[in-house]
C-alpha cells in the first residue's frame, strides 16, 4: 500500500531545497548555525553552505541548562527551559539568516540537535535513554518555518545508541573514491567515522573516542577562570605529567569495542576531580594539568585510530578543537603516517559549523522519509527516519 | 508559492484514514485509548469510533510520574519517563487494537496527549510554558506507526493557554443547528466548550472551570485510601460543611474571566490541605469532606456555565466524572432549565473516551495541515497546527 507521505516525498526532492542546521553541543559554550541549499540528482546530495553563524548562550542561559544537567531540579525549570531554548535558537537562526541575507520565507525548514541533557545508551537488560531539549513546535510557530527536532531518540528506540549521527552526512559528501578516510569531530566529546572508499565492501563505522574539549575546558576554568584554552596556549606551556596521564588511559571506554558512545556523565568535571585526586599532585602549575588532558584527548583518539581504523590513509578534523593547535600538534605526533588535515582545508565546510550543516542535512532526509541512522555505526536494529516534524502556520488562512 | 506538504494534504484527506488517540490526564488513573475512521466530504469531517480501552499505569509508574511533578528529581528521571510513558503507550494501543480487532498495518497515525507535567500558561510579562511527556518518535519506533504528539506547545508558544484543546473537536462533532450547546469534560480539571448554533455569528468558547475528580480523588485517598469515589457513593453518605465550600468557592480562578486554564498547581492535594487546614473541622467525618468536595466540584462548573454561558440549553457531560453519581446530581440541582445529558446517551461516544477520540481527531487534522486551536478560545495570536509528527520505517527499504 502506498502511503500518503511517500508523494510527498518525491516532490520534496524534487527541487533544490534551503534548510538552516542548529547545533549546540555538550560544551555549552553556544548555538552554531549554519544554512544551506541541498540538491537532490538520482538520489545522491549535494550541497552549498550560504551562511554560518555562532551565537554564545548568556551566562543566564548557561547556567540554567548546567543546573538541571548537574542538580535536582524540578520539571518545571526543564518546562521552561525546552520554551527558551526555542526563544535562543529562533533568535540566531534569524541573525545568521540576517547576516547571510536570506529571508526567513525561503528557508523550506530546519534541523536542530538540542541541548542534550542527558545521554545513557542501551546497556545489558536496560533501554536506552536520551533527552534533547528545545521544542520543535515551538521553534516552528516563532519562525514560521518547518522544524525537524529530537533526532537521536528513534535510533535509541531501535536499540542503538543514538550517536553518531554525523556518519550519514559523512558518507554523503565527504567518501571518497580511493581513500580510506578518517573523519574526527572534536567537541565536548570527541567522534570518529571511518570512511572506506566507494570501491570497498566494508562497513562504515563510527563512534565517540572520549573526550573532546570537555577535560580541557574544565581545567581551564578550574585553574585560570578561562572558558577553553585558546589556541592550547595554556597547554603549549605545560609540561606532560606522566602518572595523571596513565590514570586518565585507564578509563575503560577508551579501548571498549564500537559502537560506543559516550557524554558528560563520564568526561565531566567529576572525572577530572576523580583524577586529580587520585594521584599526588604537591604545587602543580595548572599548565600542566591542561597539557596532560590535551595530552590524555590526543592520545585517547589516537588509540581509538591506531585500534579500530588502522587502514586510515588521512584524518580530516573538525569542531571546535580543531583551534587549539596544541591538540592538534599532540595529535598529529600519534598518528605517525596517518596524514591530519581539516575539514575547511579538504572540503571548504568549516570545521566549526560542520556539524551544523549535518543537523540541516538530517533534517533534509527526515522530511523527504529518508533514515538518518547507520545502523553497523549506532547498533540499532534497523534504519530510521530521525526526529518529529512540526509544521509552522497552516497551509490555508 | 506552493508548498510540499500542501500535496501530501490532498492525498491524506482523499480517503478514509483510522487514527488511534491516547489520553493520559491529571489524575493519572491510566491511559485512555480510542481508534476512530474519519472521513472527509467537502472540508466537514465525520467519524466513526472502532474501539476503546482503557490500560491503568501501573503503581510503579504512577509513583514515578508523581514524584517528577511533585519532587525535585534529576533529569535522568524525566528522561527515563519519556521513553517508559513511550512503551507503556505502545502496549495499550496494541492491547487496544487487539481488542478491537484491527491490525496495526492499518492505522495510519497514532495522536498521543502525553502524561503533563508542567503546565502554565502565560501571564503578565510571562511567557508560557507547558510539558506533555512521552516520547513521540520512540512510539513510532515502536508501532511502526506514524506519531503525532505535542499538541499544547504550539498554542502557547502563538500566546495561548495551550488548553482547552477539545472545541475544535466537540465543533465539529456535536455543534447543532438550533440549540446552544455546552459540553462538558470532567477529568482530573473540568473544562467547558460553549457551541453556538450554526446559525449564530457567537464565537466558540471554552475553558477550564477549575476542579474535576482531583479534590473528590485527593479526600478519597486521605480519609479512605481509596482512589477515587466509586459512582459517588462515598459522597452521598456525607454533609455538606457549608463553611469549607465557602472557602473553596474564595479561590481566585473559580470567576476568573475566560480564556483560562489550570491544573494540579492550583487545585491539588496541597489546595485539600490548606483549605482543610484553613476552617477548624473537629472530629468531621471523611464523608463529610468527600460530600463538601463534591458539591464545591458541581457549584464551580455550574457557576462557570451561569455566569458566562447564560444562553446554554444543554449541557453534555463527558470524563471519568460522569461515573460519579452524586456529583451528577449535584450538579443537575445547580443548573436548573438547563438539561444535563452525557456524550455518550447523546452521540454514542463514550463519555470516557471522549478525548483519546479527541487527539485522534487533532493528529487527523495535524498531517493534513489543519490547525487544532481556535484563538477566542485559548487566546492565541494566531491557528496554529498542534504538534509535531513523526514518521516511523523509512518509506522505501
Amino acid at each position: 500500500m502506498q502511503k500518503y507521505y511517500e508523494l510527498s516525498r518525491k516532490e520534496w526532492f524534487s527541487q533544490p531545497r534551503i534548510v538552516a542546521g542548529v547545533m549546540t553541543g555538550t560544551s555549552l559554550d553556544g548555538i552554531d548555525t549554519a544554512i544551506a541549499r541541498f540538491y537532490n540528482r538520482d538520489n545522491r546530495h549535494s550541497l552549498e553552505v550560504l551562511g554560518t553563524c555562532f551565537e554564545p548562550y548568556s551566562s543566564i542561559l548557561r547556567d540554567k541548562i548546567s543546573a538541571i544537567i548537574e542538580k535536582k531540579r524540578p520539571i518545571s525549570d526543564t518546562a521552561e527551559l525546552q520554551m527558551e531554548l526555542a526563544f535562543a535558537y529562533s533568535t540566531a537562526i534569524q541573525n545568521m539568516t540576517a547576516k547571510a541575507n536570506i529571508p526567513l520565507e525561503l528557508i523550506d525548514a530546519v534541523g536542530i540537535h538540542g541541548q542534550t541533557v542527558w545521554h545513557s545508551p542501551p546497556k545489558k537488560n536496560k533501554t536506552g535513554v536520551t533527552l534533547q531539549l528545545a521544542n520543535g513546535s515551538a521553534l516552528s510557530q516563532m519562525l514560521g518555518i518547518t522544524v525537524v527536532s529530537d533526532f537521536r531518540t528513534a535510533d535509541v528506540a531501535a536499540g542503538g545508541q543514538g550517536a553518531p549521527l554525523v556518519p550519514i552526512f559523512d558518507a554523503e559528501f565527504f567518501r571518497s573514491s580511493n581513500l580510506s578516510v578518517g573523519l574526527l569531530n572534536i567537541g565536548g566529546i570527541s567522534n570518529i567515522t571511518f570512511l572506506p572508499p566507494h570501491s570497498s565492501d566494508d562497513p562504515i563505522k563510527a563512534f565517540d573516542t572520549g573526550p573532546g574539549n570537555m577535560l580541557i575546558d574544565a581545567a581551564s576554568l578550574q585553574f585560570f577562570g578561562k572558558k577553553f584554552d585558546e589556541n592550547g596556549a595554556l597547554a603549549k606551556e605545560g609540561t606532560l605529567i606522566p602518572g595523571l596521564l596513565q590514570r586518565c588511559l585507564e578509563h575503560p571506554f577508551i579501548l571498549k569495542q564500537p559502537p560506543k558512545s559516550t557524554g558528560r556523565e563520564d568526561f565531566g568535571r567529576k572525572f577530572l576531580e576523580q583524577m586529580l585526586g587520585s594521584i599526588r599532585l604537591p604545587a602543580t602549575p595548572g599548565e600542566d594539568i591542561i597539557r596532560t588532558m590535551t595530552e590524555f584527548t590526543a592520545e585517547s583518539i589516537a588509540r581509538n585510530i591506531m585500534r579500530f581504523g588502522s587502514e586510515i590513509q588521512i584524518i580530516i578534523a573538525s569542531g571546535g578543537g580543531v583551534n587549539n593547535q596544541t591538540l592538534m600538534q599532540c595529535l598529529a605526533l600519534r598518528l605517525g603516517n596517518i596524514s591530519l588535515t581539516t575539514s575547511e582545508k579538504y572540503s571548504g565546510i568549516s570545521s566549526d559549523f560542520k556539524e551544523a550543516v549535518c543537523f540541516a542535512y538530517l533534517a533534509y532526509r527526515t522530511i523527504g522519509g529518508l533514515p538518518g541512522n547507520i545502523p553497523s555505526v549506532t547498533g540499532a536494529s534497523k534504519s530510521c527516519i530521525l526526529g518529529s516534524i512540526s509544521f509552522p502556520l497552516p497551509f490555508i488562512h
